[in-house]
């Protein structure tokens, strides 16, 4: 543990990743990248970014940080401690920042592998969507020690507008599970009061202002409220994305034998948008599912 | 139709009637407050409002507008038009404004019978619980002829703070009822996040933040996150009264064909807070039915 860290690596140009790495480059850090389809990489290297050719030529480029951003567990212990992985090249000391949405056990098992290593790591999944990534303004909700936390929160702020840190290695991911299953409860409640309205006759505007201003209000709402009433589906946040984080829940809370049936009905309408083609779609086309029971189809 | 409406009466001074008659009276009208339990109509009078002693000295008390604030439809039809009801002692021309949440089919049909006696009707069901009664900040939704809603508007204005005109009769009622499917997804979310938090160790005060900050934020989770967390279950609104607006939702949504299993799930669990004892408290006690599911008892 030296000063501040000033050269970071990034792993997975997702939408959130792009745009995460692009914050990183902006605020004046030594940015590498990585990711599996090396054209993704072009983006970042106009904006700035070097870009290593292989994990190896990542783990060997002297970053003190490395984060990721991949799309499941089995995907962040592949490129960390899969065959060929990052660990074996990291210098001890490194710290991993993942920003995946994993299980909290999941993170658990990952840092305790590279602990062996002398690899810190810290689980720090975000909300905030697209545009939060895109600007810089994410919610942080980040699990590991202290003194690892207070290392890499001058990169937090560079990324996040709000950074908690809610105790140990996988307090981040615990608690983001509990985020997506209110998220998920107060979109269905957006859509079932959005599909009664229009069976009922009442006006669009009018009830997302009413509900706007009392004890009906979300941001959930806020976000997709209008969008649902004028047919918008494009993606804030993508049916499959909140699919799986709705399973990384579910699986959490079966671990603890809790049912969550709210969460469980939003995975069961988003899976319906899947399964009739929609899963790129963003997460308010939950409302076909709920009006149209089975007889909707997504095109393209 | 002539200048502002300066005498009116209120029928129903349960905990909303009480706080909205009491600012209209603050508003300097002329207000005559009935009750079926005399001893209610005490604190009104001692606030300035003139009591009637029955339904017909309130009809024929001069009053352009009489409000009433019952239970349910049934309640509200009986007093307005049963046997000894009130239309019969009205002046052609006076406007009967309902704050009850009723079902908009009951509410038309209200308004139909008062019709044809030379009565106006708006309904106009509130949101914002006991403090926005009091307060005078209540949403109000109203239904009912243009004209009649402006006559009425300053009266409004006295009680509420955020006001919406729907539509015709009965629209104020199909509004109320989507806002309440809204309010009990959104809760059984807030429920369901902070059962699961407490199994998995999130720390409370940070998850409502966390949550709070994000996509997962809501009015409900402002009113009641921190609440659920303390075992805090005073109502700001009660579950028996939850339970009878998610019933009148369900029906509404029924005459329609719209399953609304969300809204469903959240009166599941209301349910069985009432049966377990708890129907007085405040909805957020919800959470003990989730965490709990059947081992629970409310004493007293």
């Amino acid at each position: 543990m030296s000063g501040p860290i000033t050269k970071v690596g990034y792993i997975g140009l997702g939408t959130m990743g792009a745009g995460i790495a692009g914050n990183l480059v902006k605020a004046g850090l030594a940015v590498t990248v990585w990711n599996r389809t090396p054209a993704k990489s072009a983006g970042l290297a106009a904006r700035g970014a070097a870009v290593a050719g292989s994990l190896e030529e990542l783990g060997r480029s002297g970053c003190e940080a490395i984060f990721l951003n991949l799309s499941d567990g089995p995907a962040v212990h592949e490129v960390l401690l899969g065959p060929g992985g990052l660990a074996a090249h990291l210098a001890r000391g490194t710290v991993v920042i993942d920003n995946s949405t994993i299980g909290p056990q999941e993170a658990q098992q990952i840092a305790a592998e590279l602990r062996g290593r002398g690899i810190e790591f810290l689980d720090a999944p975000v909300s905030g969507g697209q545009a939060g990534a895109a600007q810089g303004t994410l919610s942080i909700m980040v699990g590991g020690d202290e003194a690892v936390f207070l290392r890499g929160l001058p990169l937090f702020q560079a990324i996040g507008k709000s950074i908690t840190h809610l105790g140990p290695v996988g307090m981040g991911q615990a608690c983001k599970a509990c985020n997506q299953v209110a998220v998920g409860c107060n979109l269905l409640g957006v859509c079932e009061a959005a599909a009664l309205a229009k069976k009922l006759g009442v006006d669009p505007a009018k009830l997302v202002e009413v509900l706007g201003g009392g004890g009906a209000a979300s941001q959930q709402l806020k976000n997709y409220g209008a969008k649902i009433f004028a047919g918008d589906l494009k993606p804030g946040f993508a049916v499959k994305l909140m699919l799986k984080d709705l399973g990384i829940a579910q699986r959490a809370a079966d671990e603890v034998a809790l049912p969550l049936e709210g969460a469980a009905l939003a995975e069961k309408y988003l899976r319906a948008v899947a399964e009739a083609g929609g899963a790129e779609l963003g997460t308010q086309a939950m409302s076909r599912a709920l009006e149209e029971r089975g007889k909707f189809r997504f095109s393209g």
